[in-house]
């Protein structure tokens, strides 16, 4: 239906503005980490810390082996890859030069270090599960949970997320989590800190800030953000969220600023709340709701 | 690029941590519900529900009743198997001995009443769309929303998945509400109550509660959540949620909470509110949100 | 396993709810649009946008102009295409007269304008992608952002569907927005207008309606609402939702109502806040969050 | 790996090649007909014939009507579609004014009459199926037969080109048997004339010429060829390949050429047979085998 | 394009006509055996036994064990439901009273026992290899026979087909070797008996029938029949192939035929011949081609 | 189905089966030539060679020069690739040293021959669509041939094959000519020489070994062999098959053996004739098949 001239004459001209502005163009095709790579590594892991859940093919006790010990080479060849090539292409924009023997070999080394620590990793997921299954009464079954919780899906990629964010590499932390938030609306900075037996109940719209730091048995509820108080860019490394103790909940909508602010253990935050001051141990927050408060500050008109 | 023989080790430590951690494996492969097929069925159930509207092959005149009537087919065969093998699953956890002719007896009888239902639901959903319609000045057409509003979509999905959870089926229903959650941002309980002409507006963040009773002509914003006050799991099976009546208007980020909590019919609740206690008929709250009060409470600091 | 008999009738009565409620049927199959072909519009141009970052097969300079060029061709059909079908079926929907080949000629010259505005479109992607950037202490790069900040996609997806937007086609622009709803959480409304260099950060739960106003250098949180006062149906072509002017940051859950409200430009508005009237310039609007102030006001239940 | 700028020197070269040889370059994109169409119409057609054979869906009397009823649309659909862009095409090629509205009558004719036409082409196929039965001793059923026999593949797609040849449908009909000569080894020209009952036995290297004419129950072995004597370009309309009559079998190898040959009702061609005149009816011709002719003749050098 | 109202009178007169002809028709889903699949457990097999030969992944030492191993699991669950389908079927066909239990515990037992058979067949096969590679000059590589040699794929698959012939499957066998028939060009009926170290050259157009009996280091060139002289259906139980001993070469295109010819060993049988009585061991034939004879005899018209 | 303690020994036992017959099995998964490669890379250049033929998108003037131009680059580096997996392979199996980086250069070197020699290429193709033309009374235009002849696509294979094969290039030129052989049973050696004009008419069953030598304007047709009479391994590189001249015609199933065995210009050769000494030019030879010499020499019997 267009009109083969004109629509050259566009071709040349988006052609040409691709030389101008090199910033969001990436023409060096070898090396830039892939989107579908990274989400396919993803749902591979996924395959192999929870056998039977998310096959394709049902797992059984006579292919079990053949099918993991497959899905785990296949899944270690492209996680090394694209590991490398996130190396290669971290290199080259740090303008430092690139040793491509040297990315390899930690490549390899980091993805080694990973599967070694897959058995680790089913542990404290187990734990995660067991805490969601005991912190929801609605939940019917561990396997419910495994199946079908954001939040649950959303702690399985940042603790994955989170181990490569550890060995220093780039870019594919963040994308991994970001696969999960697109999937969940629940958006965990790799670099943030979780302990054990984390809940995250319903989930949608939680933010969890890069230098977070969190305790064993915390549950979140949706909207919570653990969040910065503004720095300037030049500040990026220092902490900038908040810290949370062990035993806590953290009721839906609340926001928790600052990387001084402090969330005492066993403490119970109501909903709605905004903090940006810490909190002592065993404190129990909450917005007032009464009905008679509400209409004494006319926040309700009368009928 | 990996090391065949460490990575021969791996594979042994990662298939022994599944001897050791049963709960988040799953190795007897015929009988785990597949989130595949389940999300498979959500989208030919559209299909039929909505002829024309989403099929990847135009639906007309010619064609209309073959391509259903094969859909319809399709759809009953892959529903009845799921609902099979999740009813022999669940025997399976319960520990109860499974009966398997049972099970098919009662998968094909859910089937057929699904199927029956359909008619009825299609009234509902007609009733869904116009309320919406009507309720958002920014709808050009119904079109739009059957084709591209998230609340529509997950009050379908809703709707579909609550007729399964009135039938005791395990699983599914709230597999199928966690799909719809991951598309649109909306969690609905299967287990909730929602009257006709339910309109929810925007939606990401919604959260309605296993035990939440809605009337008819209820519209809610992005963000209302409709929660428990915690309560222990031996608890499960009481009402937790609130209770909403007729012709009521939730605005954004509102938190209704309670088993106990009653919103009277015709009420309008205004935005960013935190609710554990009832409100009676005919209530307009809201958040006051006068400038100078802002300035007063020291909430504004002046340029 | 299911009853063919019974399964016979349960598809005639399905199919003849079709023609009671022509409504939610669409069975006359040429011309309604296809949410699969605008979404694989998207992805074809966010590819040819951003040449390189998302595309199947690597790009390099060998095969740039082929595949870039090949792509152009294809999305430039796919989208005049789907603007007919979607301009026909409107002009049917309007109980119009229908003129197909005035409906072809539009499509053309829409989907031509479009085109020539590519170059233009990547420069203000570029600045959304440094504004970004600059405003997030947690991007390591530009290309962090291109690949993974939902943020950034819905802004993205928001700048293609305002174009359609402002030439008047129907349906179409919704669609991709409410598509970058579903994948972000990110709810923009096509008909907004939103100046250059805009910065999302987090982004889930943010909703910008139809008639919001927004100038440049705008950062929004999570959770930010730029929406609607209640207005009846037949005001929907006025001014409903806020205007925001240059340099302001919202924090997170903040909501701002109204189509009289103005925020001026320099401003902070403090998350979690409910505005309903207008904040002048250089404003700094944020709730206090005091420990003391939440002891002394009951807020907390000392330990 | 290649070099990009003599690559692009290459590709323009090849492009240049374009204009200079038109007749092996097609680029008026829209009016070619497309192998891979006409391909997927002969499967189609397939499943329509022998229903449940070659399905890859389970065919049972549940579905039965739709996905036949499905099948037949679309084959209807794109069987008309490939005859009117042949239509055209060919109108084209004959530097005919094209009228496209008649080419489109004249396709929807034919497909009509395709379509009345299948119950008979059924029974012809069930007979040639029993011929095949009879006639092979090697055959254990009938569904052996449509399953796997090269012979009944072959001639249940010469039928159906056979009938658009009659309606002077250009190119599509010789598609569709070289089609099955690349599938089977058999070449049977879609001008052939050929009775009921007829059997092919293992078949590969069968030629049958466009203007041969076979009467009903003749058996033809692997090799036979029906073939025409060198004619000039200038006498293809004339009857350049034989005629057979009733009840005949002609064994491997055997050749038989010319217009004007006619071999007579009853008769049995031997293997290896080169025949260029007629043969009376009730023959029986074969190559004298005999172990001491062979050694007379000194064909046999003793051991 | 098509009439709807008369398409629909089509499909119920094709629909009718299935009632009719039963015999071309398959409505009981279940059990038909599936051309598809016993492609695809070709394809897997033919992957088991030359690993690393035609996989679409690479096999290495690390993957070999898990790609091998889940391959032979996948194969063996396909073969034996294939296997099982067919003994319905055909218990069914026979008119005998169908016992599931029995029918699969001969599927799992004749399943087991061609997986026990396969080390055994890779010997035999390694021998065919090497027979060719030693018989063709024009071999440059073992590798290039099990890659490309249409006479190696048809006896790969006539072994595979055998094992199952002589264990009493039906249909299944004839299917296979059917598919490598299509594939190459040469019919080998399960039946027949085949010796060690076998080779095909060219191969195009051979046929072996059902009751032949080839010894070891036999030779076989384009165009050779083994087959039957005529013999009532009645008779489909004797010996109707030739037999040829060991050591024994038959050119292009001899024509073999009849259950008491035998072909001594060590025999050399020149191409073109036609052969229905015995040839004593050590026997060269070949036809006469001297110039001179052929002037002679009239069959060369001199310039 | 099956039993998982005896698959597992018999998965083992074949893994055994690998370390004992290497000849057959490939577990150096990187360097082996993929036969779904090469298949793919001649359907690409087949698009390449007769663009808007084949191409599954219609080629028109808006996107030529895009789908062709990277249909080129595609193609160009997938045969760099395989060919130079091919030398890596081929030196590895010859136990030369291998020099990764001559082979690549090789490699790079011979597609970038190859792809200069493309319009070349075409102009030859298109005198062999020209020759089939004239040649063929039944064929109806020159985009039947191009579409659906088999012999021209024979013909288009062993012209790219034998480009390769002058280069050296080890296992894929006959890779590449047995894809064509099982496509269409024609086997023409990629080593054969063969002049332009070149016409096959029907074809199945055709043999031409690989030092036959064929001039320009020759026709064969179907079960024609240009074969060797046998000769030792050690002999396979001395000429051993037959040359013909120019303007020649051989008949279907004549087969002409011998390196020595020259068929002079302008010859016409009856079909089934066996020739393994030379033939003058000018000659015309063919069987005799008067119906009185039949009857004389007994060779039909009267009815």
């Amino acid at each position: 239906m267009t009109d083969p001239k004109h629509l050259g004459l566009q071709i040349q001209a988006i052609l040409d503005s691709y030389q101008e502005l090199g910033g969001i163009s990436f023409t060096d095709g070898d090396h830039l980490p892939s989107r579908n790579s990274v989400q396919h590594i993803l749902t591979m892991l996924r395959e192999i810390l929870f056998p039977g859940y998310f096959d394709t093919t049902p797992i059984n006790s006579t292919n079990l082996q053949y099918v993991i010990g497959q899905k785990i080479v296949t899944a270690a060849e492209a996680l090394c890859a694209e590991i490398n090539k996130i190396l290669v292409w971290s290199a080259k924009e740090s303008r430092h030069d690139v040793n491509p023997s040297e990315c390899r070999q930690l490549a390899k080394l980091v993805t080694s270090e990973f599967f070694d620590y897959i058995p680790t990793l089913r542990t404290l997921l187990k734990q995660d599960v067991k805490a969601t299954y005991d912190g929801d009464p609605a939940a019917k079954s561990e396997a419910e949970i495994i199946l079908s919780y954001p939040g649950f899906q959303a702690t399985t990629t940042y603790r994955i997320a989170h181990f490569l964010y550890k060995r220093d590499i780039p870019l594919m932390p963040r994308m991994m989590t970001e696969i999960a938030h697109s999937e969940t609306g629940i958006d965990i900075h790799p670099g943030a800190t979780i302990g054990p037996s984390f809940c995250i109940d319903h989930g949608t719209g939680i933010v969890i800030g890069e230098t977070s730091d969190i305790g064993h048995n915390v549950k979140l509820y949706q909207g919570v953000t653990l969040g910065a108080l503004s720095v300037p860019k030049s500040k990026s490394t220092t902490k900038r969220h908040p810290t949370l103790g062990d035993h806590i909940v953290v009721y839906a909508e609340t926001t928790i600023l600052g990387g001084d602010t402090q969330i005492g253990s066993n403490s119970i935050i109501g909903g709605n709340v905004w903090i940006t001051q810490s909190i002592p141990e065993n404190s129990k927050i909450s917005l007032s709701s009464d009905y008679q408060q509400l209409i004494k500050s006319g926040r309700i008109s009368k009928p």
